[in-house]
Order: C-alpha cells, then sequence, then structure tokens
C-alpha cells in the first residue's frame, strides 16, 4: 500500500483541526492556528500531489538499473536520489521507480519555488530566455543593451541595504572568490595609498612569479565549521569536513572559533553570551596578530554546511563593528541562506546591522549567483582586473527575475516566516515527546531554516525516505530542514507526522 | 555611407572569381580553389546579412546612453560592445546602433555555431531545456534519471580518444581548478601507499588546519604566458599579464618556458627545435627538482590569452613522455582550442599521442565545461571529494549536445579545416603586401585559429570595427583570429578584405 493515502487521510483531519482552534490548547500552542499563512492553491492549481507516495524501497530496481548506467561515466558515489523531474512537482520530488517524496532538502537548498513552478515555465518558454540559452554573452565584453534592465529589474531590485553594485559569478564558490579577490585588491590599494597609485614595477614582475610584492600576503579570515566552497581560495575558507579539505594545498589563513550556543537559548542565555564575547576577541586578536593579515572576515548567518550553527545578532554588529575598527572587510556569505528562506529576503536583515557589510554573496536559490557591495571603491582601480569569459549567465539571471517577482506576487518571505513559526512549534512539540532525538532544536524565528541534531542522523535520514521525506543532513548530527518558500502549514503538518513515525522507530 | 554596400559588391567579385580559377595563380594559392569548402546558406536560409553595416562611431549614442545607465551598477571598463543580441545573426553582432559587424571574435572565442542558430533556437525551445532550466538538480545528489543519456549522447560522445568519464562543471576557471584537485588526490593516494588506504588521523586534523600533511605540500606546473583562469588555484597557474595577478595571494608554484617558436616556421626549424628541447630540459628539471612538487603539469595546446603561442606535436609528445616518466598526470587545458575552431575537435588531436592525456578540460564554446579522464583512479577514492551544489549545469549539457549533433551534421569541424586554410593563404598574401603588419603569422593548418602580431595592435583592433569586423587580441601584441565553426571563405574574404583596408591606414 502506499503511504500517500495515509498521510491524505490525517491531512484533512488536520486541516479540519486548524481551521477550528481547540479552545483546550495553550496560547502559545494556538499562535500559528490564528496567524496561519494563506494556502498558495489559489496561485498554482493541481499542481503537486497531495501527499507523498512510497511504491519501493529507494533506490526502486528501475533506479538501480540507471544508476548502474550512470556510473559508468559519472562517480554516483553521492547519490541520493536519481530525480525524475519532468514527473517532480511543487514540493514533491520523484524517482524513476514512481515513488513521491515530500522534499524538504530542495537540491541542498537551491530550489525556490517547487518543481515546474508554472511561472518559471512561462518564464523559461520568454524569448528573453531562449536568447539568454543560445547567445552567451562574456558579459565583461558585449553586455546585452538590457543588461542594466535585467539587473535592476532582477538581482539588484533585492540588492541588501547599503550594497547598489553586482559582480556577476556562476556559482557559490566562485561568487566567494570574485568577492575575496575584491577584498584583496581593495585593501592592497588602501595599504599602497589610495585608488589611483600605480603599481612598482617590482610589483608587477613578482606577481608574474607568484611572490611578494605583487602577490600579496593578506588572507582571509572565517569561521571554524564554516563551508565557503570548494575551489582553492575558498577550500582554504572552508573549515567543515576533513573530507572536504583534505590533499589540497590551502593557504595560510587564520580561522576563529564560531560560537557553540547551547539550547535551547533561554536557559543559556549567559553562557551564550560569553561564549559570543570570546569568539569576538578571538576575531579581533587574529586580525591584529595573525602573520598573514587578513584583508576581510567571512561569515555565513547560519553555518550551515557546518551543522546549522546559529549565533546571535548581537554577536554579527559585533563583528561588523570589530571589522569596522580595523578596517578589514566584512563579507557576508548568503549563497544557502539568502533568498527568502529565514523568513527575511536576507538572512543578515534579522541583525539590524548599523553600517551595511561590505559584499554579499549570493547563490543557489538565486539560481545565479555572485556578490553585491556599495563601496565604489571596490570596483578595482583598473579594469579587467576582475573579470572572466562569461561573468555568470543571463538566461540564469532572467530566471531570478522571474523568481524575485513571484516571490513578491505571493508575499513568500513572509509566507515562509508564517509556516516557519507553525512548523518550529510542531517540532518543539515533538523534541518533548522523543527526548534525545530532536536535540538542539534550531531556527526559530528564522523561517523554515530549522535543524536538530540526532543521535542516529544518517539513519534517521534513510528512514525518513520510507515514510515519503526527502530530508538532508549537515555537519556532524544534524537533520537540515531546507524546504522550498512555497512550502505551506500543510507540508509542515506531513513532514512532522512522518518525523514522528520515524521517531518511533529508534 | 553604410560600408555594407562596398562589401557586397566586392563579394560578389570576390565569389565569381573563386568559382572560376585564375590559370595565372602559382599551384600554392590555387590549392584552397580547388578543396574549397562548401557554403553553408542551404542548411540556413537567409540567417545572416550579407556584410556588415557600420552607421556610426561604437559606441554610437544609443549605445553610449545605454552603456552610461549600465555603469552605474556593473563594471563597464572593458566594455568592447554593447551588443543587441536579439539583432545578431550567424556571424554578424548588432549594436543599439544598427551597428552590424563581421564577428571573428565571437565572445572571446565562445560562439560555436553563430548568433540565433536556428537548430540551436530549436533546441532552446525543447521541453527538455526547459526543464533543465527551471528544475536545476543538484548533480551529485540528484541527477536526472535520464542524465546517463545526456552525457552518452553529447558531452562523452566527443570525448578525447582514451578518456571515458567526466567530471562537469559551470566554466573553464572551476573546470581546470577540479581537474588540480583530482591531480592532487590522486597523487598523495599513490605516495599514500594505494587508492584503498585510509587517511591518518594526523592527516585529518592538519587538513582542517590548512597545514601539511593534511594540506598536500603540491603543486601545478603550467608554463609562462599561459593562461588557466582567475579563481585562486587556476590564477597560481595563469602566468599571462600582471594585470591578472595583482593583489592576489598566489601558491609557491613552479613556470616552465613556453618556447617561443620563429617565423615562418621553415626557415628557423632548428632554432625552434633546440627552444622546444630546452622546455623540456626545463620541465623535467622542475619536476624533479622543484621544491613543491608537480602532481601535474597543465598545458593549452595554443597558449591563447597569452598571445597565440603555438609548439610543434613533437614538443607536447615531449612533454607526455617526460610527465609518464615521473608519474606527474598531464592536464590539456583545451578551453579555447577545444571544440572544432583547430580544424580537429581536440586541437591536441594534432599531436598523434602515443598516450593521451590524463585530463583534458573544456568549457567556451561547449558552452558548458568540465574534465575529461579516463583513468578510474582519477575518480577519488571516497565521495563527496570531488563535489559541489551544482556540479555544471544540464541545461548547458543539453546545448552542449545539440551542438555536437549540429557540427556533425554539418560535418563543421573539416568545413573550418578547410576554411582555415583558405583564410591563412590569404593573410599569407596580406603580409607579403604589407610588410610589418601580419607579423609572425601563424596558425597554418590549425583551422581559423589564426594569430599574428601587428606593432600597433591596439589601434588595429579599433580600427577593424570601423570597417566592418569585431575582432580581438590576445597577449601584448597579437591579432587573434576567433571565428565560429560557420565562418565560411565568403566570410574570409569580407575579412580579408576589411583587414587590408586597416593595414592601409598605418
Amino acid at each position: 500500500m502506499s503511504t500517500a493515502r495515509a498521510f491524505r487521510g490525517s491531512n484533512v483531519l488536520l486541516r479540519a483541526a486548524r481551521t477550528r482552534p481547540v479552545v483546550a490548547l495553550p496560547r502559545e500552542s494556538r499562535r500559528s492556528f490564528t496567524a496561519s499563512a494563506p494556502s498558495l492553491s489559489k496561485f498554482y492549481d493541481n499542481w503537486e500531489p497531495e501527499g507523498p507516495t512510497v511504491k519501493t524501497e529507494i533506490p526502486g530496481p528501475k533506479s538501480q538499473e540507471l544508476i548502474n548506467k550512470l556510473n559508468e561515466v559519472f562517480d554516483t558515489r553521492s547519490l541520493n536520489m536519481l530525480t525524475d523531474y519532468s514527473k517532480s512537482s511543487g514540493n514533491y520530488i520523484a524517482d524513476a521507480d514512481g515513488n513521491v517524496l515530500l522534499d524538504v532538502y530542495a537540491q541542498i537548498a537551491s530550489i525556490p519555488l517547487g518543481y515546474n513552478n508554472p511561472t518559471l515555465l512561462k518564464a523559461a518558454r520568454s524569448d528573453e530566455m531562449i536568447n539568454g540559452i543560445i547567445n552567451r554573452p562574456a558579459l565583461g565584453n558585449f553586455p546585452p543593451t538590457d543588461w542594466a534592465d535585467v539587473l535592476k529589474s532582477g538581482i539588484l531590485k533585492v540588492a541588501p541595504k547599503g550594497l547598489n553594485q553586482v559582480f556577476t559569478a556562476m556559482a557559490g564558490s566562485d561568487a566567494n572568490e570574485t568577492a575575496f579577490k575584491a577584498a584583496f585588491m581593495w585593501r592592497r590599494q588602501r595599504d599602497r595609498g589610495g585608488y589611483n597609485v600605480e603599481f612598482t614595477e617590482e610589483e608587477l614582475q613578482s606577481a608574474m612569479e607568484n611572490k611578494a610584492p605583487g602577490a600579496s600576503n593578506l588572507s582571509i579570515l572565517s569561521f571554524r565549521t564554516a563551508f565557503h566552497g570548494r575551489l582553492f581560495g575558498t577550500l582554504s575558507t572552508t573549515r567543515s569536513k576533513p573530507i572536504h579539505k583534505i590533499d589540497i594545498p590551502a593557504f595560510d589563513w587564520p580561522q576563529a572559533t564560531f560560537p557553540k550556543l547551547k539550547y535551547p537559548l533561554d536557559q543559556f542565555a549567559a553562557e551564550n553570551a560569553a561564549a559570543e564575547k570570546a569568539a569576538l576577541e578571538e576575531v579581533e586578536h587574529l586580525i591584529q596578530h595573525y602573520h598573514v593579515p587578513p584583508a576581510a572576515v567571512i561569515v555565513e548567518p547560519i553555518q550551515s554546511e557546518g551543522g546549522d550553527n546559529h549565533a546571535s545578532p548581537a554577536f554579527f554588529r559585533g563583528l561588523r563593528e570589530i571589522t569596522r575598527k580595523h578596517g578589514v572587510l566584512l563579507i557576508v556569505d548568503e549563497v544557502q541562506t539568502g533568498v527568502g528562506a529565514t523568513g527575511r529576503f536576507w538572512a543578515h536583515e534579522h541583525w539590524d546591522l548599523p553600517h551595511p557589510p561590505d559584499m554579499v554573496t549570493f547563490s543557489k536559490k538565486a539560481q545565479t549567483a555572485g556578490y553585491y557591495f556599495g563601496n565604489p571603491e571596490l570596483r578595482p582601480n583598473k579594469p579587467y582586473r576582475q573579470f572572466n569569459t562569461w561573468m555568470g549567465d543571463p538566461a540564469r539571471a532572467l530566471l531570478f527575475r522571474a523568481i524575485i517577482d513571484e516571490i513578491e506576487r505571493l508575499d513568500l518571505v513572509r509566507h515562509t516566516a508564517k509556516v516557519g513559526d507553525y512548523l518550529f512549534q510542531k517540532l518543539e512539540d515533538l523534541a518533548v515527546r522523543f527526548p534525545g532525538q530532536f536535540e538542539n532544536l534550531r531556527g526559530k524565528g528564522m523561517g523554515t531554516f530549522i535543524a536538530f541534531d540526532h543521535p542516529n542522523r544518517d539513519e534517521f535520514l534513510i528512514k525518513a525516505k520510507k515514510f515519503g521525506i526527502n530530508i538532508g543532513g549537515s555537519g556532524q548530527s544534524a537533520v537540515r530542514l531546507r524546504p522550498m518558500l512555497v512550502f505551506e502549514e500543510k507540508h509542515a503538518d506531513i513532514l512532522v507526522e512522518a518525523l514522528e513515525k520515524v521517531a518511533k522507530t529508534f
């Protein structure tokens, strides 16, 4: 029997309960009932199934056959689920065996609006998009006549406050690396005495030999358990897992401790504040004394690959203060946290910074990538210093524009904030009912960007599939929820019910 | 008056001449007349203008207005020509002011089949492509069910001989960097004692600190005047110009001299052979003695950004021999040379290697990127070592498949070889007629991948626009021709006539 029917049955009950608040519930539990997020079904008619369907083991026989074939030419050892995208829809991901799972992993947090979103389908069929696909420009040399419009009505329409410029890139890694390069150029310009000071002959020649002073002896400071990408510069700032780094040459760059918060937060307020203070002191010490001086600090609003590690807005305000004090740039890596999932368009909006970050990088749900900046001196002092052939992809920039329009039309950031509150509360209940299985539940008030630790995390994830849920992990023991922005309360109900079933098996 | 009319007029004459060989021509000049490449017009009806049209200065008033607007949010200092892609077609690039130029730069050598190619237009409108656009997978975790088919009928269909696997990437830079990573992992595995030897605790821990032994103390050897990209690892191997490298931290990696050939080749055979021998000896010396041992050597078949520097097949066979002898991998960077422009699908096919390269990287005309390999031990010994969220873009892989099909259908590699011979011969004539202006003409027998040096190169390029040609430079003084694969003899005639006009102004 398919599990879909069971889910569907219980769904009906839950929906009924939601529309008729139960008087006996305490005020706290009732909050999300009264402030419930509206359903999106009026916008997307019949676009997804009512619940998951699990027909076979995953991978099932058909998938296994195709995986064997794929493995001849492509590494399949990290394969999670061979996916039939033509059959996936909305929040549901489908495979070759007819299994359809509720997807709260969403291509490692990179699908913003559901599979086969009808509005994006329309955008993909537009003449503009087709032009972007077949006439791919070298954006630095031959930008399209409408490139300013595409940027202003898309990528830059959602630029973080205080940042009105963009350098476009291909993915999170090169977005971060080009931001690093901008930071190094900016810092050397400053040290050299200004934007218009010429390079010396010695600098020009030594650069060609990969030696100082032309190749600068500067660093990027990152945090323990951070993840910023896997190319050589970004991998030197990534400190998530040895398997990401081993055997690869790395720069001698510093890392500071990321505060390890204890949960529930209100029970450990003093201890957590002390941990954050110590971390900030370490950052300041490294900025002042590390033998390869940092030109910039890079930080994720929530360390995602590293295990969903949070810090308070006060910590980030402190970080902004310290970096400004010492003339070090602050790069906020919003590759995973950006584009709405935390209940704000950019997660760093939660911090209420008095001064914006110097650069904010983005990718994933944006479906394109790059870094935002505001300071005009972050444009290098000469052309061709920050340059490559494609410098991004206009087709993907057009898709981001369509995504932004849809997020605005359906008010999906606020929607996600509400659904996140609803989901978090239900998970709090589960945590009480299954002690030790939903440990360090975190992400309260951060939309659906929620995680918890489980002592048997990998087994937990595998079992979740059997109960109809595709879900991801991060760090050593975290189960991370990364639903799309079209995740609704009805999906939260299905998810929580399945998680409960998983928990019961332990 | 538009220059288009003038070109059209002379074209007619040239075409007439071509069909009626002039008896007085010496045998050598006649070769291309008898073996002329067929016209593609029967395949593409009325898809491009008959010649260039130059209406205004470039940029003209409309373009300048749009450039000013763009400059508010996007660096325009490297802008060459603001392009109206909807009006560009075939070999012709259009701008906002109605100027239409014959494009032999082709988005820095990255447009394979002309603007608005009708066959690619069809591919872009397919359901498959639209699915690829709106449902972007994390390929390592959730590959599409048909991913093996897409690879085998596309990217892998044109895999270089001996290489039957691919790791997909986003652009040339990360294609090269992931190839570097594969090389480092392979080398450390070998040094560690085999594919299945586990990492030590010390390696795992030191890797997290960016320190040896976990972070390997190995290098990639590249050549002087090479270009392999601008991210941190690739930039450490790029040795083209200081402006590409200055202020950016770099790895202490070795560079060998690239043989500087003298032209015409037949007049300097002994001297050139000696230069190549010396370069190979330097490579071998660096492999054996450089204090950061190379895990791999990376080389371009023709150093493109660095000034179109060629070496003989014998040089490359020597390089393969030396690298094999010392257990060092050979990575051939075909980002600019690949996909047909040299008259072979891959430029390294010209070398007749007894053993294939270990890895071949590609991008640009492929419209997608990655590296090919054959040795199964170049798959790292554990999953998630070579991994990132997107690992390429299936939409772009589908486009490459359509490009490959079209190249085969129209026999465009052979076509380009023939057109290249025709063009080279005409340029040889120009070189004789305008001494000092078409110096070191190179690329004979290498399709349309042709270059020459000009003493006033930058001025030459600007003037070419006035005569209806969009053309690029490379290195210090090279004019590089990078026509598309749909470049025909009639376009060569237009090009050469314009170059002659430019030459007359000096």
